[in-house]
C-alpha cells in the first residue's frame, strides 16, 4: 500500500529540435532550436515542472560529418556547447537535474573539475558529469590528432582522468571553510588535501581552486557498452545512459553491469541504469504510427545514407540503397555501435534504405510508438523485471514530443505508482537516490 | 549642447567581495561570496542598472600559493570558474557585457571556441573573451607540466591560438543558415569555411560546430604589457586592461598601442584601454582615506608579505619586513609586474612593508582614495589626456564599495557628461563602439 519503494528516474535528453534526424522539418518545429536559448529555457521549465530527475545534454566537439551534401541537410552543427548552456539553465531552474557530456580526450581534467564543481555549486548541487571518450576522427582533428586516439588508449586515458576529476572534487573537506572574521582565517589547512597525482597521462597537483561542492562531488555518468566502456562504468559510474534494442538485451546487459559494480566493492543501487527511449504518442495506436511516419517520411535519402554510414563507421553510399548491408570493416570509433546495428540487419533481414528508416528515428534506442498506456507497459515492464532503473526520454521532436510524454504518459506512470508527483531532495544525487560521498578529510 | 563624441567606458571587476587581499574580513562583507552565486547574480544587477558597459572576471587555473599560513587567511582558493558563471549571469540580464579570462596555455582553441561562441549566441551577443597565458607554476603543475612554459612560449601560443579561435568564429558566413523546411535544406554549404590550420602549436581542421554568434565574434581582451604582450596587444586585442601607476605610465602606454595597432592597419579606436582603478569614495577626502585604513588594518602580515613575494615572484619572508626590497632574480613568470612592483618600491623609498600595504589594496592598479569630484577629476583627467579610453572598477569590497561608486561617482560623471544614461546598443561590441566584423563569407 502507498507509493512503491522504487520509482523510474527520468532524463530528458534535449538535443537541438528533437532526436529524429528530420525533427528540424517538422510543421511545428523550431528550426534554430538548436542555437536558441529561449528554446532550451522553455524545455527546462517543462521538464522541471513534469519533476523530471535531470536534462540531458549530448555532445560531440566536431562536425561529424564532412560530407557536404548530408551537411547541408541536417542541423547537426547549429548546437550549443552543453557546458555553458547548463549555467544558463541552472539559474532559471530550482530542483532538476544538469546534466553535460564533456570528452576526457579532449579536455584537461583540472578545467573540467572546476567546471563541474562550479556548476554543482550554482545549481545547489544538481550537476551531473557525462564522461565520454568520443568516437570521431573528425573531432580529433580539430585537437592535434592525425588520427583518432585507439579505442583501448582513450579508455584507459578516461579512467585516469576520472580518478584526477574526483580526486580533485576532493581537495577540501567538509567542513574546511571556517571563514572566521574575527581571527582571520578563513581555512582550515588541516582539511586541505593536495591531490600531487602523477600517472601515465596526467601530472596534476592540485588543490582544486573550487570549493567543496553541495553534493560532496557532481553525479558521475556513463555510456559506453564495450568491454573497456562497461569496466569503467562498473568501478566509477554513478548513472549510465545505454541503448538497446530488446529487452533481452537491456536485462542482459543491466545484470552485467550491477554484477561489475558489485565486484568492484559497491552497491548494485549505486549505479542506476538508464536506456534512453524514444516515444511517440499518440490517443491511438494508428495516431502514433500516423506521426511517426509524418516524421520518417521527411528523411531525405542523402540523410538517411549518409548517417547509417556515419553511425556504422562505413561509407555505404557506393551500395544499393535497397540491397543488404555489405560486411563492414572493423573500426577505431564506438565499437559496440557497430555491432547493435550489424546485429539488427541481420536480424530483421534489413535493406540499407529499410535499415536507415529504422536507425533514423531512435538512432540505436529503443523506439516505442503507441499509446500512454502501451509505453507505459513497456517502461514497466523494463523496470520491474530487471532492464533499467530509469530512461531517458529522447522525445522525437520538441517541445511537441515532450509535451505529449509529460500530458498523456507522465500521468499514466503516476497512476500506477511508478513515477513521483513532487521532487523528494533538494539534490540530483537524493533524487536518483545515489549516496551523497563524505569527504576525506 | 549635447553629450561629447566619446564617453568613458566601464567595466565592473567581481572578485569574491572585493578586490583589497582582506576585503572578505569587512564588517559588511559577505564572506562567503567567492562561491555565492547570488552575490555575483546582485552585483550583476547592479552593475546593469548603473549601464557599466561589461561585468569581468579574472581567472587563474591553481591555487597560487602554496604557503599554507598565508592560504589559510586569504579567500583565494574559494571561487567560481568564470566560464562557468557567466553563463548564468546572461540568464538573469539583458544588457551588460560579460567578460570571462581564459588562458591560452592550459586550453585548447578548439573548445574555447565553442564556449565563447556559446555565451555570445545565449547573451545576444554580450561575450568577451580576456585572453591570459598565465604566469605561475601553481598553475603550470596542474596540467602536466613540471616548470612553468617560459614566457616568449606562452606568447608564441598565445598569437597562433587566438588566430585559431577567431579562425574558427569564422567558419560560417552571415547568412549560412538557411534552415528551409520545405526543401530540406538547412546551411548553404557554400558559406561554409574549413579552417585546416597547421601550424606550430596547433592542428585544427574546423569547421566549429556552434552558428556564427550575434557579434560575429566575441569581443577579444587582453591584459598583457610586456613587450611580447603589447605586441600581441597591438595586432589582436580590442579591450585591453592593464595596471598603471601614475599618469605618465597611462599615457605611455595609451600611446604605444595606439601606434602598434595602426602599424598592424588597424584604427587606433579599433582597441579600447581600460586601466584598473581602485576606488574608495567618501563624501570628504577623510572618510574616504578612514574607509581604505579600515581594510588596510585587517591585513594579517602574514598575507602581506606572502601576497608581495608571490607578485614579484620571490620569497620575501626571510627579509626583515621594514627593511628595503632585495635585489630581485628574473623569473619567468609576469615580468612586467615584477618591473612595476620594483620601480615603485624605489620610487617612493618603501619597505617591505609599505610596499605590501601599498599594493595589498589595488594590487598594482592606480588606487584612487577621495571624494566622488576628486575622483571624477582623474578619471576625466586620464579619459581627456590620452591615458585611458574607459576603466575597470576594481571595487575594494562588495558590494558596498561597488554601491559607493554607482551612487556617488557615476552622477558626477554624468554630470559631466562623461558617462552614459542609456545602453547605446544591444551588444558588447555596439556598446563599447567596436566594429562589428563582418563575415568572410
Amino acid at each position: 500500500m502507498g507509493k512503491p519503494l522504487k520509482q523510474i528516474k527520468l532524463g530528458a535528453f534535449l538535443m537541438q529540435t528533437g532526436h529524429h534526424i528530420a525533427a528540424w522539418r517538422h510543421p511545428e518545429a523550431q528550426a534554430d532550436a538548436g542555437t536558441n536559448f529561449a528554446h532550451y529555457a522553455d524545455l527546462a521549465r517543462r521538464a522541471e515542472a513534469a519533476k523530471f530527475d535531470a536534462i540531458f545534454f549530448a555532445d560531440s566537439v566536431g562536425v561529424r560529418s564532412s560530407h557536404l551534401p548530408f551537411l547541408a541537410r541536417t542541423a547537426r552543427a547549429d548546437q550549443l556547447e552543453p557546458l555553458t548552456v547548463l549555467p544558463a539553465l541552472a539559474a532559471l531552474t530550482e530542483r532538476i537535474g544538469l546534466i553535460a557530456t564533456a570528452s576526457s580526450t579532449f579536455n584537461e581534467p583540472y578545467n573540467l573539475a572546476r567546471k563541474f564543481a562550479t556548476l554543482d555549486l550554482i545549481s545547489g548541487g544538481r550537476a551531473g558529469w557525462n564522461l565520454v571518450t568520443s568516437s570521431s576522427e573528425a573531432e580529433a582533428q580539430n585537437f592535434n590528432f592525425e588520427q583518432h586516439p585507439a579505442h583501448n588508449e582513450r579508455y584507459e586515458r578516461a579512467a585516469e582522468f576520472h580518478d584526477v576529476v574526483v580526486g580533485l572534487w576532493e581537495s577540501w573537506g567538509e567542513n574546511a571553510l571556517l571563514r572566521d572574521k574575527a581571527s582571520g582565517i578563513f581555512y582550515d589547512t588541516e582539511k586541505l588535501r593536495v591531490l600531487n597525482h602523477k600517472g601515465k597521462h596526467f601530472s596534476v597537483r592540485g588543490p582544486l581552486n573550487v570549493a567543496r561542492s553541495p553534493q560532496g562531488r557532481p553525479v558521475v555518468v556513463q555510456a559506453g557498452a564495450s568491454e573497456a566502456g562497461r569496466d569503467l562504468a562498473g568501478r566509477t559510474a554513478e548513472v549510465i545512459f545505454v541503448a538497446h534494442q530488446t529487452f533481452d538485451d537491456a536485462r542482459s546487459f543491466y545484470s552485467d553491469i550491477k554484477d561489475r559494480v558489485q565486484r568492484h566493492g559497491r552497491e548494485a543501487d549505486d549505479v542506476k541504469i538508464m536506456p534512453g527511449i524514444f516515444p511517440v504518442v499518440g490517443r491511438t495506436l494508428a495516431e502514433a504510427e500516423e506521426k511517426f511516419e509524418k516524421l520518417q517520411s521527411l528523411i531525405d535519402p542523402v540523410v538517411g545514407v549518409s548517417l547509417l554510414s556515419n553511425m556504422i563507421g562505413a561509407d555505404l553510399s557506393g551500395y544499393p540503397v535497397d540491397g543488404p548491408l555489405p560486411d563492414l570493416p572493423a573500426t577505431n570509433g564506438g565499437k559496440s555501435r557497430q555491432q547493435l546495428l550489424a546485429d539488427l540487419a541481420h536480424r530483421d533481414n534489413l535493406t540499407i534504405r529499410e535499415l536507415y528508416l529504422r536507425i533514423s528515428g531512435a538512432r540505436g534506442h529503443q523506439q516505442v510508438v503507441g499509446t500512454p498506456s502501451q509505453i507505459a507497459d513497456q517502461l514497466q515492464q523494463w523496470f520491474e523485471e530487471g532492464g533499467a532503473d530509469g530512461f531517458n526520454i529522447m522525445s522525437p521532436w520538441l517541445p511537441g514530443g515532450l509535451d505529449d510524454f509529460i500530458e498523456d504518459v507522465l500521468p499514466e506512470l503516476r497512476r500506477r505508482g511508478l513515477f513521483r508527483t513532487e521532487y523528494e531532495g533538494r539534490t540530483l544525487r537524493e533524487n536518483l537516490g545515489l549516496k551523497q560521498p563524505r569527504g576525506l578529510l
